[in-house]
């Protein structure tokens, strides 16, 4: 029933998913990926990260996301942030193509794939990290640039090595996990930081065949409005 | 059935589980009080983070955790890390006393909770960061703690306004969610980095009634084997 109203909803084109995210932004770029791998419709407003001092900082914001960052889900008025949080709760919402396992065990392996990018690689190549770098320490481009390639190259590694230990198309075997959610968007910044990801050539293998679906192209960073 | 034979084993002590940890480490006290909430014994293995160069880069250590990382989960021989995956598979393996909501929207918000304090401040206090902090730029005990400070405050701040919201003992109301197997550790490692944490009344309040509770009195580091 819900699924019906759902689609009488994309039907007429009325959609209560509203997506705060920056283009360039990989925690936003994970949750585009589920949404549209969802197919779910959704309004985009764009939080510029540098604009107007960092338009993540203003007023209006705050109030969605204390801690001023993106994404930002708004879901029926509900507000949602933590790519995590968003994207859990998207998969048990519309269970359709399921993002996380149902078998235990395998849903905890790809949580701990998920969380080896959330928790152990992005924080410490986060704009903000990067800003008090500068601030703090006087890091030029170079001092900035081999920081984010330390902690990326040491993320990267394990998750090469992890993958290894499984055979098929993606990170688990044929299907399209959370797990891709979380790695398409830090393969796309560690190129952008400088990392050689030639280095990781089953990841590449993952990222090649995950670009072929229309979810993770749409979801790109060069696809969104406000891309520059 | 699986519960009983559970409880025959609990009986028999004989315990499947292996908690690799470190008695200060924030992430495996998380894990502790996740394992001491649900009444599951475990095998306490020690890594200390500092001794032999961090046992933690031992080779039979990364061979389960390649990050490098505390803690880490054996359960029946399979292995599990990143704290968040940990406590939601044992909040799904083991469902009594649950640590997630059941609805989907709060349960979102306290996954966001943690996330909060796993993706966005726990990373910026790292061991490892603060090493890399002197290594790279020099910077001195001042220094590190100003980081850590920064990081910290903005985040408790956050999480301050996040719980103002919701009336109760606890985080999330009168019932204790996995919200409090963040922030208990987090208050912990808050203080030995300095942080005034009497500019968090709210905190402080769940902070108190949680540290009334058996399971959290009997995860605090200064109960370990290891503690020092």
């Amino acid at each position: 029933m819900l699924t019906l109203l759902w689609r009488v909803h994309i039907f007429l084109g009325v959609s209560d998913l509203v997506l705060y995210s920056y283009f360039r932004s990989s925690a936003s770029f994970r949750v585009r990926i589920a949404l549209k791998w969802k197919e779910l419709p959704y309004e985009y407003k764009a939080i510029h990260l540098l604009k107007d001092g960092g338009q993540q900082n203003a007023g209006f914001y705050k109030e969605l996301n204390p801690i001023g960052e993106v994404p930002t889900l708004v879901d029926e008025g509900r507000v949602i942030s933590q790519s995590m949080a968003i994207i859990q709760y998207i998969d048990q919402k519309w269970p359709q193509k399921k993002l996380f396992p149902e078998d235990l065990f395998t849903r905890a392996k790809v949580v701990q794939f998920c969380e080896m990018i959330n928790a152990s690689i992005q924080p410490l190549q986060n704009l903000r990290v990067l800003q008090e770098l500068e601030k703090r320490f006087g890091a030029d481009q170079a001092a900035k640039d081999n920081w984010t390639i330390y902690f990326i190259e040491r993320g990267l590694m394990s998750l090469e090595k992890f993958v290894e230990a499984f055979s098929g198309t993606y990170c688990f075997g044929n299907s399209v996990t959370a797990a891709e959610c979380f790695l398409i968007p830090q393969m796309f910044s560690s190129r952008r930081f400088k990392v050689d990801v030639s280095k990781y050539p089953k990841l590449l293998q993952v990222e090649e065949a995950c670009m072929k679906l229309k979810a993770f192209k749409e979801a790109h960073p060069s696809q969104q409005p406000d891309a520059e």
